[in-house]
């Protein structure tokens, strides 16, 4: 940090449950939109970083775990790549991966908060990169659960859930019905993919989304991973398909595509995450409820 | 909480690099040993928890991921678990861990600190559990670097190293001349293994002991899971061995005799947890230096 900033440093916690996470720094801005309230902030240890409603969303130097995370297994592995929805993900971060292979030709970004993008544009550039101005690109400032409503049976090869936690705006993005539709829009062959909170600090949540995720697809499991920037650290995602559990098996050129520039995904770390169940959670997926 | 616990209500935070993480409660005790500073606190989310010099050791709801991912890789797998040596571990739980397996014969346990082990007895009793009382568990109040070194060759069958940061008391629990004594006193078919830091909050210290090991012995793995209260919620154990990786190969009547009662640890969750090494760490660990 520069001499101005270090003299103005101080700390921005988020607090859940009896713990809090803070990182040292100096907030850039703060502004409410009509969806959320919004912070910009610059931290000492992962650089620029975007709080929604005082949670942590994304930083810098965080955020390719959460992002390769989502993204990898699901479009590794999905039988075609050509379309593909993310709702959510108005920092950029989802767009940027996908757009990395070159067999997609269309990225819909279903974002409901514009300032999330424009702000994210603008202190945030190196999370959306390039994604920003790729043709392929198409941002819409709507609701999700709209348009997944109002888009016809097979439209996309994979559908990505980038959304913040189920409570406020989010939280339809979790519920039976939005599901439902996401899998009538979903092209055969095709994978859906979810963040799923963390089994620890969201705990029922997780076993939720998990468990909606088997009642309307074939087969969906969870893959786990950490960030550190959100509660408890260790976090989940989910994906599901019809017929094979395809997002188990990444496709070789694709997995050749990316991974030398990853930092956290390789074809054996997703093989490990998908496995790294903790055992109590296994359990109580397996309950009949 | 009770309501007097209520009142008094406060925040203890561990600081790392412009990271701090802390838990709502009520400090119960503080004194200073020998060694080091010593806090018993009350904590609303993971109950009573210990702090060394103002770092979070361990906590009643949220050990076991830490105890389960270091013993059960070395416990279910080594030739023979008759003799078992523990360094440091003064709170119990790597020793109950440990003790569950019948075949042990004999844990000795040699933690630097008496003032740990009582208080840890006095106010964490849930976490040693039986263990203290258990005719196989013999403690010992010494240096635990002396120890190997004045230990006769082929002593153990497991060697658990349970120290904390390579700062402070545990720092030599780290080095070469240590880890060699260690190969030195381990019998053959045995298995050694370390908590080994958070790749990514101690990435160079994590790097530095896998590789020392790798120098060491004839096969070193780093194993990686969470444990919340430690710095970036990413933790990692490392397991070394003789011939061949035994560790990676949980034997199957030993696998039955804990799986049911572990909270983390499963056959399954063990294979992904030496799979989930980030790419990042995979390439670092690949480098030569």
């Amino acid at each position: 940090m520069n001499k101005e900033l270090e003299e103005k440093a101080h700390w921005i916690d988020e607090y859940h449950e009896g713990v809090r996470y803070g990182l040292e720094g100096k907030v850039i801005l703060e502004e409410s939109s009509p969806f959320q309230h919004i912070t910009i902030y610059e931290s000492k240890k992962y650089g620029k970083a975007l709080l929604l409603d005082g949670c942590w969303m994304t930083a810098e130097k965080s955020e390719k775990c959460y992002h390769e995370s989502l993204i990898h297994p699901a479009l590794c592995s999905s039988k075609q790549i050509n379309n593909i929805l993310i709702i959510g993900g108005g920092d950029g971060g989802s767009a940027r991966e996908c757009l990395r292979y070159q067999e997609v030709k269309s990225v819909d970004l279903i974002e409901i908060d514009q300032r999330v993008i424009e702000l994210s544009k603008k202190y945030l550039p190196i999370i959306g990169e390039k994604a920003w101005s790729d043709a392929r690109l198409n941002v819409k400032i709507k609701n999700g659960i709209d348009w997944v409503k109002n888009t016809e049976n097979n439209a996309y090869d994979v559908i990505i859930i980038d959304g913040a936690d189920p409570i406020g705006p989010s939280k339809k993005l979790y519920s039976y019905s939005f599901l439902k539709d996401c899998k009538r829009i979903l092209k055969p062959g095709g994978v859906f993919a979810t963040q799923s909170e963390s089994p620890e600090s969201f705990h029922q949540i997780h076993i939720n989304i998990v468990k909606v995720l088997r009642q309307i697809f074939d087969y969906a499991d969870p893959l786990y991973g950490f960030v550190s920037i959100y509660p408890s650290g260790l976090w989940s995602w989910s994906f599901a398909s019809m017929e094979k559990p395809i997002y188990m098996y990444p496709i070789e050129s694709r997995v050749k595509e990316i991974a030398e520039k990853c930092q956290i995904w390789s074809e054996r770390w997703q093989k490990g995450a998908f496995n790294t169940i903790p055992a109590f959670i296994e359990r109580d997926l397996a309950k009949n409820d």
